[in-house]
């Protein structure tokens, strides 16, 4: 079982990685003559942060939910790229000053640090954009399933949007230095955190044609595994502070940032993310042996050190 | 005639802003609890810029081509908001330190003034992401005509991507305080500008359903308009730098940017725009009649003054 799941997930990053390298291969022209192609500077700066070694979370939840549903997983190749592409371009936005003015992410030097924030916001902007490029592309070339592409992008684009992620991250800047309130923090953590996370398995869904009840199962697994997964992304910055500083603490006194284990301590906390992790386990029942991936995988999750 | 083109360019602009309000009402709740309504904060930043009496080129040249295609401007509304909306996103981006570093733009603070940095990127990648995620629910809105709205989309995300818009953006940038050079300043203009006044005309060409001889009078008509409007920009910053400091001068001093007037000289800069100009017309002569009001645009567009 534990070879099978290594080998399944090294099949999915694989591939990932694959349609990465394919959709944005490195190129060497300043000005190109040709349409379509990318001026050489901007392709390195957008290379540099979506190549930076990420562990691929939502492309990989896309390529399992598209399995686990019977549909074709080359038809979604492009849409998983596209999710890390959005979700990179999140990444490089928020750690600009302004942001999180963060100098280093997963040890290296963050995109501004190294190329200037002028260019550090067009890399972010040029990967928000080329999703949803490769993702109507992808969608022309599969006009016999036009329809579902489309309904997966507006997925893709509602959560990612508005009234999603970046809902999320506008209220969660808001609401820096505040005393905690749960309905805020409740808020911030289902659309910063965990709509990006059911993004996947909802455009999987629709390109694999599935039916109303999976939808429903699938969105209470996202939402279930993204507030565990911010609730955990908490407390590991709280062990990690109370490691730095020597003592246990319950603010994000650095970032003066609202977390659970501020508003409800740290046992409540690790309480509340545990009983998530197991509604997610159980939202997966109705798949039954064809969700044995997305199990497995979920309990990798559940068991991440930082 | 003048009386015609007034009633009608008021017709396309009225359009334009009923659009943008029905897309982007405001809204009151900090935390919504509705799936869909954007948080008031988040929404108050994206409306600051893209209500701040902007002249709608990008929307109206859509509409227009829209109707002198024989398309129905009803199903064209959406993608006219939004290219406002992209249009709106790369300026508030463009003002931002580490970019142009601007206070003021249209007599009013920029958006990183009001809201401040962290803000004004999140109304930016908000801003260009409901553009696609408006753009998707129109497409799924009109499912007999899927196929023309998904390929105007691919258009407008082409040429406002990165091999369009933030290509130009990019070269631009990294193409500071160089010495002039007329292949990266020809690069430049068409992609920084052009790119994003051809894109209008394509996706309207797309959802009319034009034929291929339409779409290169089309393209053509957008590269030379696109190209005369930045020319005419750089020669009305050079009227402007020259009445301020007293002295004629070819170089954007200030902001140490590449222009035509600082390669080749005013006087042949305008003897280009002009040329341009005259280009444009020739492109909408197969149009004949129902150019009427396009060409007459085009020749407002000409004689602006900033």
């Amino acid at each position: 079982m534990k070879h099978m799941y290594q080998a399944q997930y090294g099949r999915y990053v694989g591939m990932v990685e694959e349609t990465i390298a394919a959709l944005l291969p490195q190129t060497q022209e300043d000005c190109p003559k040709m349409g379509g192609v990318i001026p050489a500077h901007l392709c390195e700066t957008m290379r540099y942060s979506l190549l930076a070694g990420g562990k691929r979370v939502r492309p990989v939840l896309l390529l399992a939910a598209c399995e686990m549903l019977g549909g074709d997983v080359e038809e979604a190749r492009t849409a998983a790229a596209a999710l890390e592409m959005i979700h990179t371009y999140s990444l490089i936005h928020d750690d600009l000053p302004g942001m999180d003015d963060d100098d280093y992410r997963r040890g290296r030097l963050t995109n501004h640090k190294v190329y200037g924030v002028g260019h550090a916001i067009l890399a972010g902007d040029a990967l928000l954009n080329y999703a949803y490029e490769c993702m109507l592309q992808n969608a022309l070339a599969h006009p016999e399933h036009l329809e579902g592409h489309v309904m997966a992008m507006n997925a893709i684009a509602g959560r990612a949007g508005v009234s999603g992620m970046i809902a999320g991250q506008s209220l969660d800047l808001l609401s820096e230095h505040m005393e905690p309130d749960a309905d805020r923090l409740a808020y911030i953590h289902a659309h910063k955190t965990a709509d990006l996370l059911t993004a996947p398995l909802l455009a999987a869904a629709y390109i694999a044609g599935a039916d109303e009840e999976d939808f429903r199962a699938l969105t209470r697994f996202g939402m279930c595994v993204g507030l565990a997964f911010q609730i955990d992304d908490d407390l590991l910055d709280v062990q990690g502070d109370a490691q730095q500083m020597g003592k246990q603490t319950g603010m994000d006194a650095q970032r003066g940032k609202m977390t659970w284990p501020a508003l409800v301590g740290v046992e409540a906390s690790r309480e509340k993310s545990a009983y998530l992790w197991d509604q997610a386990e159980d939202a997966l029942a109705r798949f039954g042996e064809s969700a044995w991936f997305m199990r497995a995988y979920a309990e990798k999750l559940r068991m991440r050190k930082k």
